[in-house]
């Protein structure tokens, strides 16, 4: 078999490449290792950059997104005495919008399956081959049976434990990696959310963040000791903690009901340059890994995704190579902020063990600061509705 | 004797404090352990914020300020490879003014002796008596006899080895610091400066500051271990070291001269919580200490001094107290700010030792979204010409 764009991993950076590329006349084939329901079932993030919104249009799945999407004009930080408002709207014109991970990967399966694009899932053993000839190769095992795909390029969206990052030779990565000595206890429940917009909580009990999806299905955090396990967390354990650590006007507005979702992620910052080794690149999770707070995850892998799908089609389309040698640059000088504002973000907004009550004050110096200071609330709504790709 | 507002120290706060206390028609003792000489031989701070600088033009000592002082329009920011420029005139229309601390006491000891105010040089032994009574006392040894002044108010501006702070009882003191794991080795040199603007460098070698005072008067600072003594570094070792952490452009220019001082400052973050402890107001460095970077130092005092003034006029003159029940609170919010300012310059411009490769990173990150975000840069403008009082 032959393609021209391998795509390893059928997520949702993966199946968006995949769609902006065959948009534009490029060949791809997209190996996934789950099933389809199985990619379905994971329960991601929710925010969505103004960026990501623009470019999930222009690949022509908008229509769901813009129906029951939920554009959010702001957000709250609030610690147990000051709640700050930033106004993402009024400070940088741009809003965010409400909308599931899983929300867009299924509009990007749909809208897959109308174009007819190679989705091929239950693949293992992936490997990835020659990288520095005239032509790629990727291999695969699916069935009991194995398999070859020749390529020009290959697009690693196969995450953090996939096999793309691996491919390049240990010694010719530079990795990076910051550990939170704490995680976040999410559920998901069908209940009326406290708030339109999303509180991030420094409680003096401990982070928590207000989220939602709809009018009808909220996604609630806790930070927890990364010794805790979900067994540990009965739904009342849940409700009762998260309740005392948001502000009581949210708190006297809960209505809380059974999880339908609980797990523990831990928080963590990874980078692993460089992003491009011959005919392959990296996209996303692959390469880079923020915390959630202040919701880049899933907006860093679509903006991995812009450049890549530029590159490639200039590539591929018109023989231009300078888009592939400078993507690695490229996207790393945006991951790099990205993972500066996440860093900040988490840095502020949680309590750490051990920590003195210096770095205490610093973190209320810093919301008083955003509470004062219009220039440093557009600096954060800046960064939050996301930088210029 | 008996007197309104006895002021503990006579530099440039104490001093302040005692002018525009006096303009306003209230009566002052200063009194100061060291002699003037001694005073005016300190080599500190030279860089006044906007505020500042129109405060001292209130007080009537601004005259050879602004004859002889420096505006500056902006400063750089730094590391091996790239250059950020802050253009504070630019960014909030305000500029900061050099002018040596040593100047501004001097001119404020002239501006003293012109009104024919009371500043006792050489007082030993201060002690404060009966903060909680109606009349409050400081006694004093001058030339081996013991004085005692009544007063109304005592003002604690005597730096952090002061008897002022240490009058509040221990118990009800709230202390809040950060040691930073380096000094700074600093020098004066009567040779012209590589830049008319200041340049913080974060090189790989280590932080350096190339700062000025006129046309022919350098102050350049390296970071080093607090391990080092000033013994240590000859002045050929100090140029070398100096030469290979600013940018190369600076480098090129760089003229060296013998040292006409040289010194080692350690570098922390200290606030000692309340400001007031019934007739006892602290003031500046009696209280609070910032690290250098970032020059708030002396401009946290005068805001001090800014509020104190006012308060102490209102209850002395109109009988109104609020000023002085809300002066720590009020004083505080704003010494909070500049000290997270002070704290996050540090952070973001110097090496420490034993980082990961992640910290690193940060620092990095920092720079480059100030150097493509103007929100950025109009952020840290704001604070380094100075938040409003």
């Amino acid at each position: 078999m032959k393609t021209e764009v391998v795509i390893i991993g059928g997520g949702p950076s993966g199946l968006l490449l995949s769609q902006l590329l065959n948009k534009a006349g490029v060949a791809t084939v997209v190996l996934e290792r789950s099933s389809r329901e199985h990619v379905l079932s994971r329960i991601r993030a929710g925010i969505l950059e103004w960026g990501t919104v623009e470019l999930l249009r222009e690949a022509g799945v908008g229509t769901r997104m813009d129906a029951e999407g939920y554009p959010h004009d702001g957000t709250y930080l609030t610690d147990a005495e000051l709640m700050v408002h930033i106004d993402f709207k009024g400070l940088t014109g741009k809003q965010v919008m409400v909308y599931g991970q899983t929300e867009v990967t299924q509009d990007l399966y749909g809208a897959q399956d109308a174009m007819g694009t190679q989705v091929i899932h239950g693949v293992e053993e992936v490997t990835i081959h020659d990288l520095d000839a005239s032509e790629a190769a990727v291999e695969y095992t699916l069935n009991g049976e194995r398999h070859r795909i020749s390529c020009a390029y290959v697009a690693g969206c196969d995450g953090f434990h996939g096999v793309s990052r691996k491919t390049i030779p240990e010694e010719k990565r530079r990795e990076f990696e910051r550990v939170y000595p704490f995680g976040w206890l999410g559920i998901l429940s069908r209940t009326p959310p406290v708030h339109d917009e999303l509180i991030y909580s420094n409680s003096p009990h401990g982070f928590a963040l207000a989220s939602m999806r709809n009018e009808n299905l909220v996604r609630y955090y806790v930070q927890v000791p990364l010794t805790d396990k979900v067994v540990d967390w009965s739904d009342e354990r849940f409700w009762t903690e998260f309740k005392r650590r948001i502000p009581s006007e949210a708190a006297a507005k809960l209505v809380t009901g059974p999880s339908i979702e609980k797990s523990i992620a831990p928080l963590r910052s990874f980078v692993s340059e460089p992003l491009r080794w011959g005919r392959l690149f990296l996209v996303g999770d692959a390469a880079h890994i923020v915390p959630p707070t202040g919701a880049k995850g899933l907006n860093l892998a679509v903006s991995d995704v812009y450049y890549l799908h530029e590159a490639l089609i200039a590539a591929l389309k018109s023989g231009q190579t300078a888009g592939i040698d400078g993507y690695s640059e490229r996207a790393l000088a945006r991951i790099w902020k990205a993972m500066r504002f996440s860093w900040q973000m988490t840095t502020m907004l949680h309590r750490f063990e051990g920590e003195d009550s210096f770095a205490e004050e610093m973190r209320r110096a810093t919301l008083r600061h955003l509470a004062d200071s219009e220039t440093a609330r557009k600096d954060l709504a800046e960064n939050y509705v996301g930088l210029p790709f």
